[in-house]
């Protein structure tokens, strides 16, 4: 069987939370690269809250999206040989091919592969261009992020702590709210399931007010921040996980004016956006990691079979740090 | 009784919109300057939207605050003298003192004196900045403005204009939409009272998206516009008078997610943001309003005792251009 490749595809669009039946395991076989192609062998799976959004879009059959870090197998792309490791978006599947598009050759000998799909991978750089090209962290300010136990909201809260900022983050469970502390260097945070008034805790916690919002999260979290925001503050929207996930869109109170007393800004990016400051990013992530000044924690599944049910658990809050399949079947 | 100041103060803090009742007309005497101090003699009120917000912060007794171009009377300050028109935050009152704080002296030689109060004062340089500071217009990019017809509205549409911007405008009478193509130099607009599909509306007249929207209203017509942001569009929060005169908040869609998937930003302000570029924005106005490429269109009421209906007529949206009261009865 091992001329066999496996693939996760898309077996109906979810409505809410996506159960394992919206997904099908897919057995074909090991694809052939063509001239400017080369083929990428899975060691790794991503798995994203951004997926979600994804397969609303998608449609039946769609393999599922995602990044892979993985060896290359075959190639007949000029900058790509055999042995060589990269970071792809090939999807989930065991092997894939590439015409050379967004794959990224990596050097394996400072740090483990997985840490490209985590900390030195999409999620670090979506942690770091959020907190510093939006947030723009100065000592002293106070920064709160949602969704801080999960992958990106760890690393963005270091990022800030990293910047001399007081760091407060917000998360689902007490065992998280331990993590955010005892690993990820918060200063403090809570537990959004059994703090019943945020108003308070927010105050208590974040006494000099709020100076940046990193928010993976939104819904009534986020409603809460917006009444603690100081002047000039930054709210980013990386994510809103709460959202993804409704079968019909959320109400909630209309927040703007806060932001005209305040002069306060709102934005949203995709990573995309700062391509042309990967390099110096990488660069920064790297000599924080290897000089144990972040935490790049990981929950890993094996086997492409489970990443359907890694994917789920993560939406509903089940991880902590990045999640990622380790592919061990080949 | 020409030795008596009349004054406009609170009688009652509004819930809702104001009513002439939560407004009281004092007589005082004319108040006599201390060393440092200024009596300015005010020839027009200045009325806006953001009074509102300051009504419902206030006291019982407090004097109505606001802005009023007149001329010093007497002066015990070094900066100016008798004959000296300025304009000065001394609230609604035919006769103020000050200290100078905030006090600007004004030429009265090129424009009438009120439109120091309009294009070329507070609602002038609100438009100005938001639009060119937080907008960055760029040539052929589609601007749309809510409160298009009023005072801040119809000069920010203009600016945008001058940009080669396609400009929209949303206002709330077939009259005010008129205005706007045949005054304010729109390309083209909507009486957001009749329109009943807005999402339709905007997909017409704004084919290519909207990149800037210059927000004055809030609720449900910026709910609409959400939906039809381009990738890195700018939202300006000016002001939300669809608001301000609520008697409960309000509630409408969560919209933070379109920011990701268009890398879009949302911006409050407040005009002392940008206080050290006055200098620079006011000698573009007065190029623009000297060349008669900005019309400032102007409502006068006479008498200090109409500014309260002024007002609250204003917040129902009364107006076309910037309201003010003339001080006549002197």
């Amino acid at each position: 069987m091992n001329d066999q490749n496996k693939q996760v595809i898309i077996a109906a669009i979810p409505r809410g939370y996506p159960r394992p039946s919206d997904f099908q395991l897919n057995s074909t076989s090991i694809p052939t690269p063509k001239p400017g192609e080369l083929l990428v062998k899975t060691h790794y799976l991503s798995v994203d809250p951004y997926q979600r959004g994804w397969m609303a879009q998608g449609n039946v059959g769609d393999l599922m999206t995602g990044g892979v870090v993985g060896s290359v197998e075959t190639s007949l792309h000029p900058d790509f040989k055999p042995g060589d490791f990269v970071v792809a978006p090939i999807g989930w599947q065991e092997y894939g091919i590439s015409n050379g598009k967004d794959v990224r050759r990596i050097h394996t000998d400072r740090f483990p592969i997985s840490k490209f799909l985590g900390a030195l991978g999409i999620t670090g750089l979506s942690a770091y261009f959020g907190i510093m090209e939006i947030g723009i962290p100065k000592s002293g300010q106070t920064v709160v992020v949602s969704g801080a136990a999960g992958a990106t909201g760890s690393i963005a809260g270091q990022i800030a702590k990293l910047h001399g900022c007081h760091t407060v983050g917000i998360a689902g469970s007490d065992k998280k709210v331990r993590a955010l502390i005892d690993e990820f260097q918060f200063d403090a945070g809570f537990n959004y399931k059994t703090v019943t008034d945020y108003d308070k805790t927010l105050e208590e916690l974040c006494p000099n007010g709020i100076d940046v919002y990193f928010d993976n999260v939104g819904g009534i979290i986020t409603d809460a921040i917006f009444r603690h925001i100081n002047r000039k503050s930054r709210i980013i929207i990386c994510g809103q996980i709460s959202q993804y996930n409704l079968e019909s869109p959320d109400e909630g109170p209309r927040y703007l004016w806060p932001l005209i007393r305040t002069s306060s800004k709102v934005e949203g990016f995709v990573l995309s956006d700062f391509t042309d400051k990967f390099d110096e990013a990488l660069l920064q992530l790297q000599d924080w990691l290897s000089r144990d000044l972040l935490v790049d924690r990981e929950q890993v599944t094996d086997g492409i079979a489970t990443a359907p049910s890694a994917f789920i658990d993560m939406l509903k809050g089940g991880n902590i740090g990045k999640q990622l399949v380790r592919i061990t079947n080949q």
